[in-house]
């Protein structure tokens, strides 16, 4: 059972706004890039110096600093200082166990986001295991700022359009940015959904056919990252809909038909997980009945068994007895009529079970 | 079990707008059609050549365009540049696994509808699969869009109506054709309910009765199948009540009321299959205790047989044995004596399984 | 299972508002009654000739038309054009499928109601079966129009407290007498209610004491039926809910207080159904546990007869063999050794088993 | 299965406002006692003539009216009219089946609560049986009425702290008075959720130790007595709730956060009754899940008794044979070898018993 | 199963405001300490004589007082009436067993909280048994309350903050204190949580694994936790979500940003709550079908065994039998033949179970 809550323990008691990363300890060092473009200029480096380069006046057009790892919480102050982020907001940062969510500071919004990706299984196929990380987005006037936890290249299609100027990014403002990066996330929600139908049609093969012990665990793990997923989602949901209300200057109108779609797409989102839930349900109901018909079979095959042998036997035990004067035993064919007798009670037992549709 | 997502994998990461057919392929060509018609006039004619058609100024009354089959990006494109749809609205008609959904665009309204029907099962009547296809709908001023994943004669009986002037279709507007439309694919609903009625009918009967194995699995397909339904008519529901408000000027007061009649057939089509699922769900219940009952059934057979002969298993093995001195073996009707002793004790026991009411 | 949908394939893709009877064929011709009355007066008679009767200017007071049958279209449709009446609205009196529903027409309120009765069902007075007929009402200024699908008394005792002047009915508007017809229906519900209350407590004996094959049946059949008590009015409620609202002006204020009485009495109906539903519900694993422990018993004793005698038919075995040597066979007393030996086997088994709480 | 509908077969058809006792017949004469405050004076007395009484002119301070017993409709009428209390008001005092309820009708508040006690159940002390009792009141200005269905002395505390004139009530006005009757009521609550607590406590020992017959039973009225509890306990919160938000010019300021305090015990009321109907719902859990342990229990005494002497006698019976030639019978040692072959292989089944943790 | 109310009898019926105390007897004295603050100073005592301290002016700045034991009944009424704290709020904070409720008093806030800590018990280290605490929060101009039952250290992290002048605690004023409390009881509540999914990971291995008749009692006792945990949490969220709706003059709106941060932890515990009740759900499951499993198990191994044997035995019944003319026993080899057909019955069965997939 993967871990809820872990390294709390480490926080409780610390004043608020202290950064302390909660989370997996990420090896690699922290990688800043910055990306400064409008309509007819597109500009990308690695910000080897930090204090440079927030030193250095920033040009028109919008600002995308990508930041790939949250453990080194000097860099993390050192911009939430610069651009005057909230000490709570930079504890948000660098805690990756935040739920999805969205705050208004006026000046700027915090979005919480999540990935999700598979943790492939090494021992078993069937079972599917979820893990999630955290982005946080922040959205200034012209300045967006991505915390990830650690280097992906989940962003690349977007930097793409940026740099190559398709599509509307180069010709929008900050918020489209923004959008264009929850839009790459949700997107890839559906990989997830796509592992999941495959899992939940092979899962439903095993269960109607022969279900083995592998078969409970793997349902279980199912429900469980379905679970996991629903838990990323559904206030995913909540924060694209507080975004879609427009009561942030921040978002421009032309932008909140794009963010329509987004919120469509997170609504068939959970609509598919919910689905598959009440289907993963379904399992389990199938799965439990497919044991009682098992042990039905196993009792009528011991039962059809014991019930022709015991009387046959009785009746060979009746003729093994040593009294003085058993009539039958001296009788001409007493044998074969025995086994004429015991011939007789087995069919009639077999129309027995036939009648009651054991065979 | 059917699969809920597919072909994203393809889209992940594309600018949004981009127009990627998701569904699918159809093998026919696209075929337009259009219908213009005004209280004394109804014109019909297949468009052959897009170009010049969309270049002919257009006369006064109503225009239905009906597009059959959404994989040529082209037409879908060329459509909706000449009528100013937003390239989202264009994608969401092409990629074919939208949920029922309302956007309001200003200038024209969008509906994503789906119609249903019932995937003949080959092997086994009493399985239902349900099957939906994507109907894309452009309200606009004297303008309807419709947009299908394959040649149907679903909207035949409102082409009739307007053909032959009957109802009051020619005397009204857009919004009115767009309500008949609608119209026809809720009571398309009530087919496949139908089915629904006779199968849980059928299943019934066979889980009272001698539920076989392919008993459980048909439970579980109507199951997904209402799941299904109701996946479809939920959020259209919603969107029926979106117009229903009125709030978008494409939307006369006079087609007010037919919409809320279409949205009373929604409502009773919700509450007929919340039933049906209440009703699937104690079918399961069923379904188990009747294996109880079986194994129940089998049980004491086993039990009254193997409880009757085991003690007179026992007497016989009793005097089988071999000791010089058994008096009972030389009294003269020894053997007549055990046989009366194993009668009673039978007798006794068979009244024993009277008074449990096992017989 | 009952059918809750029929006959909608005939109606699909008709022209809205067209009058096709939906529901079971009337043998008896429609009929239709006057009751015209005022503070003063109260005039009874049933209209022979629809034509004369419409064609006659109204005296001042209130009429009640009461149509008893709606499978002759013609009478609704004379009605309705005479009074106004929506052709949706006559579409909705005639297709008798209707859930309980308010719809304003401004001019006119038209309310679907639901009557509730039981259908005695011949071979099993456990089982219940709930039928439910349509009454439509229409309620203009002054007037009252009912439809009902059979020719039924249930509006006897507000005809009789108008013609014996009872009651506040005579000095009150047409309003007074829409609720005193809604409180007749609902009051009827309660006789439903009362069966089911008698109905559960047998259920409960049988299930607690010795269910059979039947009660199973009955206890499905009894959720069945409260599903669809549940279905007719919860959306009754809503229709109360929307009267006591009072938006519409033909509803006067003096009415509300007796409408919200109406109110109370179904949320109290609401209120036993599923207290009843939940019962039941239970009822369902108590049968399960029933038959768990039935088997347990039957398995029990055949452990029991098993356990005891199976070591002791394989001592008699032992002594049956024919080895040349076993010295025990010619011992003096061996034979009574012998049966010491397996009396105290078997005693101890007992105790075994006594200690185990099985006996 | 108590009876949730009664004696409405009685009522249904008649004229609403028609005082008809529904509930059970009180024996007791109806008695009328009432208790004038003031802040300086306390007066108290029984009301033999009604009549008399209520032709005195009511002196300044607060009149706190109690009636005991309902079935007496005609002082019922003669109050109500008196008062002017609406009929519909006084058809729901003697009906006393009404859930709790608010009814503001201007110039005075008509409540319906219901008092909750322990019905003694002689056969079996872990039934408990719950009961209610309707306790209308009507408060107006400077005036409480009470009807109770049977003498009690419930309101003793009140009356007590009214005559000994302690804490705040003679002090306060009527609407005061009337929340420390609430006050008293649903004080009440917490002894039946007490007597649940033991029971709770009692069962869940029975369950998981030794469940015998009664166990299930004694669980099923504990569920229904908990789904009555919550039936009356629900409403009364909406109750409460209703006269929070103040909309009456009856209840003063200072009395409202009084009343939020009993609205803070309802809460905890019902917090608590669905703790325990999540708990006992445990309980059937765990109930089925000891019916399968034990069955497990038993099938491993027979599998083990069975599956080690079932070889053991066929090895007997193979050398009971009476074949000729058996080469076996004729050793030496022959009946101490196939003695030895027994322990062997009774020995080895006992070891794979143990692998397999069933010993 | 722990008591959910107790000493309610000893209650009922007094003068709502009475102070009497409902909870566990504290042994130890009640002790007051006193912390004053502001930007520049700290100054902390204990109050050994409350009449002097509550007669000295209090000097600019914030005042905290902390109340460990409430059974003092004197020190409450003293200090609330001191502070003018309504009777009501002295009874809430002496009756230990409230839910998190706030309260506006206008002048004053009253919250009260609940500590949530782990009761450890010696038998079993797999059953977590939850305790709550009660801590009220009294939240005035420059004041806090705060009185708890027992003698804790779980404010020391805000009196070190404040003592050492550490993050914003001594510039803001008493509103910020109190959030700090509500921060740091909410911190403690991911301890218990920590301790829940250690719990979950051990129970999902023994479920799996191999269940034993302590691990139901756990799972149970883990469900039953989890329910307080919520009963406490969810009203908890209710206090915050109201607090944060800025409607109390006392809560300055520099502090709400922090108390979302509070409202955004107690969603993320209410949300891993949730989560690991479904998940204890799904082990209840799957104990249920691990004991199917294993009965499945027990049967194959007794069925196996017994149909093997059974005929065999049979055989060998057959040639013990003491007929006169038995030809097979005379045969030369009929013995060896008799093993033959015994071995090849025996093989044809263990094909046959093999074919089955029982072996």
């Amino acid at each position: 059972m993967q871990k809820l809550v872990s390294g709390f323990s480490r926080k409780a008691g610390m004043i608020p706004g202290t950064l302390v990363h909660v989370g997996e300890e990420g090896g690699a060092p922290v990688r800043v890039t910055a990306l400064r473009y409008g309509p007819d200029h597109a500009e990308e480096f690695v910000v080897e110096d930090l204090g440079t380069f927030l030193a250095t006046p920033t040009p028109p057009g919008v600002t995308w600093l990508n930041v790939e790892g949250v453990h080194d919480i000097e860099v993390i102050r050192r911009l939430g200082d610069h651009f005057g982020l909230h000490p709570l907001l930079q504890e948000d940062i660098v805690n990756t166990e935040q739920r999805p969510k969205l705050e208004d500071y006026g000046d700027y919004l915090f979005l919480v986001l999540r990935m999700l990706y598979e943790q492939p299984s090494a021992e078993n196929d069937d079972l599917v295991e979820i893990d999630s990380e955290q982005v946080s987005l922040v959205l200034g006037t012209d300045l967006v700022i991505t915390f990830l936890e650690d280097p992906q290249d989940v962003f690349e299609p977007v930097r793409n359009r940026i740099r190559e100027n398709r599509g509307r990014v180069r010709k929008s403002g900050a918020d489209y940015l923004a959008y264009a990066l929850m839009d790459v996330i949700v997107d890839n929600y559906f990989i997830v959904l796509e592992r999941f139908s495959d899992l939940a049609e092979s899962l439903e093969v095993a269960v109607m056919g022969d279900p083995d012990p592998t078969t409970l665990p793997a349902i279980q793990q199912m429900k469980r990252a379905m679970i996991q997923v629903r838990r990323t989602i559904w206030p995913l949901r909540d924060v694209v809909s507080a975004l879609l209300r427009g009561e942030s200057r921040l978002i421009k109108k032309a932008t909140v038909v794009y963010l329509r779609d987004v919120y469509d797409h997170l609504v068939r989102v959970v609509d598919i997980v919910e689905t598959y839930r009440e289907m993963v349900g379904g399992l389990m109901d199938i799965y439990l009945s497919t044991l009682s018909n098992r042990m039905n079979e196993v009792m009528k095959v011991l039962t059809i068994i014991a019930t022709i042998f015991i009387p046959l036997t009785f009746i060979a035990g009746v003729y093994g007895m040593n009294f003085d004067n058993i009539p039958e035993l001296h009788w001409r064919h007493g044998y074969w009529y025995v086994w004429g007798l015991m011939l007789v009670s087995g069919v009639l037992l077999l129309l027995f079970f036939r009648r009651k549709k054991w065979l």
